[in-house]
């Protein structure tokens, strides 16, 4: 089993959430989080900051604030990772900077706390 | 070691602290999140999302909405995960939908910022 | 490629950002959390919890409240886990319980939604 955990905008968060409970999904989580992607740096900030000038190293710590996002995590079996990555990124892919990312986590175990039952069964069958 | 991330109802945090406290674990971390399980979904609504029916689908998005939920987040040594599940399954089991799910992660390591220290003496021990 | 979950003081979130830019980290998360580490329990308060005194307990309860803290996520290469920790710590250690503590998770794959591309390359590169 797997953690999908997915940084989307905020504002599609409740599109998401629809679509994936369109393909199946039924269990999911949301977060608020704050986030900054790499298409957000000014590259040549970076660079005079690697080089040392203070000034382009404070522009640097200006420009680059945390933008509110959403964190989204569903725990699928392996089998599903894959349709549920593909329908978050159909959802949220506008081609510009700051759509978001999706990381994929190794899950050692899922356990149901009301029938404290563990293993695959505990999770959705899209 | 492992990462066990629990999903539980909004109410209940401080009875599962106070238990995780009492069986020895001091370190933990919570946040507040959205969540939803599979017993609150109407498989009869999804089924017909499936099937295509617009309405079907609008109601899925208006009852289906995240609940206020609240996830801990434990990094314990492996021999310990067992008795710390056990705990969070007795606290928080009513045996309604909406108990919530504990996932369990493998983590490669844990290093304590203040001595810069690595690995499993830097967990509790139960 | 790693997940890399630090625990630290609320007001460090800024200093840490900027730090972890200056190293060339370009993508992270950060949430709010409520943490507790081992340094906070009185342990003589916990052995008597143990032991079954039930005011032992009670204070338990009281004395060990969650306090505000910051998680920030960065998913990275596995060659740049060891300078992201160490920069982590170099911001965040005062030598005193509750500078916090960092995690690394082992991850399995990174999607850019804008590109669906997946793999090391989306991820910063040091």
């Amino acid at each position: 089993m797997k953690e999908i955990m997915a940084i989307v905008r905020m504002n599609m968060i409740n599109q998401t959430r629809k679509a994936l409970t369109e393909v199946g999904v039924s269990s999911m989580t949301a977060n608020d989080a704050l986030g900054r992607g790499a298409g957000l740096v000014d590259m040549s900030l970076l660079k005079g900051a690697e080089q040392g000038y203070e000034e382009a190293i404070s522009q640097l710590g200006q420009s680059n604030r945390l933008i509110p996002k959403r964190m989204i995590i569903i725990v699928s079996k392996d089998k599903h990772v894959d349709k549920i990555v593909k329908t978050i990124i159909k959802v949220n892919q506008t081609g510009k900077p700051g759509d978001g990312k999706i990381f994929v986590l190794p899950v050692a175990d899922s356990i149901s706390v009301r029938t404290a039952e563990d293993g695959d069964s505990t999770l959705d069958d899209l």
